[in-house]
């Protein structure tokens, strides 16, 4: 893990309030909170490390994963900016997280969060909303097809669709450009797929006119509403 | 829902104290908290219903689903008693809650939880483990086989073996009796699995000298070791 000697929250711009949580945005401000940037692919924890830090993800990307014995993987949660990771009930990590784009993260305490109520509200609140999305997580797992998995995989990245309410598509072209910040075997290992079955999906997808593949990682959606409605959910 | 008229807390034994935390256990034994009784395979909420109200389990066994638009259904968690569920991030249920046995059930406010921070911390504990639980269900449905799978079912059962420090059999039989309260059906979708491969699975380690079937949801395992390898973690 590379530390920056410097707090971003010293040298660069004034932290951002996270979320509207005023008692919180004042303890990530505190002298006791150290915000460090870690470079792509660089392990943050590994399971089973004494899980005395909390982390709260500023910028970047971050992937939770377990192993099993024999090396199979499976990437639990792919963290996005504002939520906290490595928060746990027991006192060792229960998973490794390591950044899969160039990142920075807040790092807290576990105790002096532990202590206090007040910051208890905002890690529930947290909590819940991860709750939330590991449910879907294993309805994906556990029922979805090879094409629904990767199609709500794509969709993860058009959150502005898709969703109750979804105005369908504005204007001509119902386009997307995506960076994926995910190789093929990372994407295989959190939709519980093989890299080739991936690798099959997506070039079905192009050859299907829904998606044009613009780089390994850069993906065009050509047909935002097309791959809406191959995720199962509709 | 079968509501009783009367609470639990106050016709039948003195209320338990959950955990270590007093303020919980204060708050659970306060006026504006009620206790019912559902009987078996009753729903207690419905996915989009508003999620005015948190549940802690008091006794028997919960199943939470969701559901696809097709029909297919995914168990994302079976709830234990002194957990609590029913605490989402939005304003609706993210999924369904049904009782599997018949059950007892303590009905928090949710206005109430959140409007005080110390309580804040109890529910933060409960989803910091629930949160552990569920990356371990998403290893077993995105990465183990089949017999994994029910093997991992199966030791849910014998909460004292397989943990780390596991003593190994005691004494000259490495048996225990389990009940499963949940249908074949009910297994597969929690396990993401067909009901035929489960039923396929249990005749097969029965085939084995694993397990003995005393009855459709009553298991002898007869080789807790054998079982507890069949797991992948191992």
């Amino acid at each position: 893990m590379a530390y920056s000697d410097r707090g971003i929250g010293i040298a660069g711009a004034p932290p951002r309030v996270v979320g509207a949580d005023a008692d919180w945005s004042e303890f990530a401000r505190s002298q006791r909170v150290k915000t460090q940037r870690v470079a792509e692919h660089d392990a943050i924890f590994y399971e089973g490390d004494p899980a005395d830090r909390v982390y709260e993800l500023i910028e970047g990307a971050v992937m939770l994963f377990k192993l099993l014995p024999d090396g199979r993987r499976q990437v639990v949660e792919v963290i996005a900016p504002e939520a906290l990771f490595g928060v746990v009930g027991g006192k060792l990590y229960d998973c490794n997280a390591e950044t899969l784009t160039p990142s920075v993260v807040r790092i807290l305490d576990r105790r002096d969060l532990e202590a206090s109520d007040k910051f208890q509200s905002h890690v529930a609140e947290c909590l819940r909303r991860q709750i939330e999305r590991l449910h879907d997580h294993a309805v994906l797992l556990g029922r979805k097809s090879a094409f629904e998995r990767v199609a709500t995989f794509l969709m993860r990245f058009v959150p502005s669709r898709g969703q109750a309410g979804c105005l369908g598509p504005q204007g001509d072209k119902d386009e997307q450009l995506i960076e994926l910040t995910m190789t093929r075997q990372e994407i295989a290992d959190y939709l519980g797929l093989t890299i080739e079955t991936v690798s099959r999906v997506i070039s079905d997808l192009k050859r299907r006119g829904l998606v044009a593949i613009e780089k390994q990682d850069r993906i065009r959606i050509t047909d935002v509403c097309g791959i809406c409605h191959l995720t199962g959910t509709h």
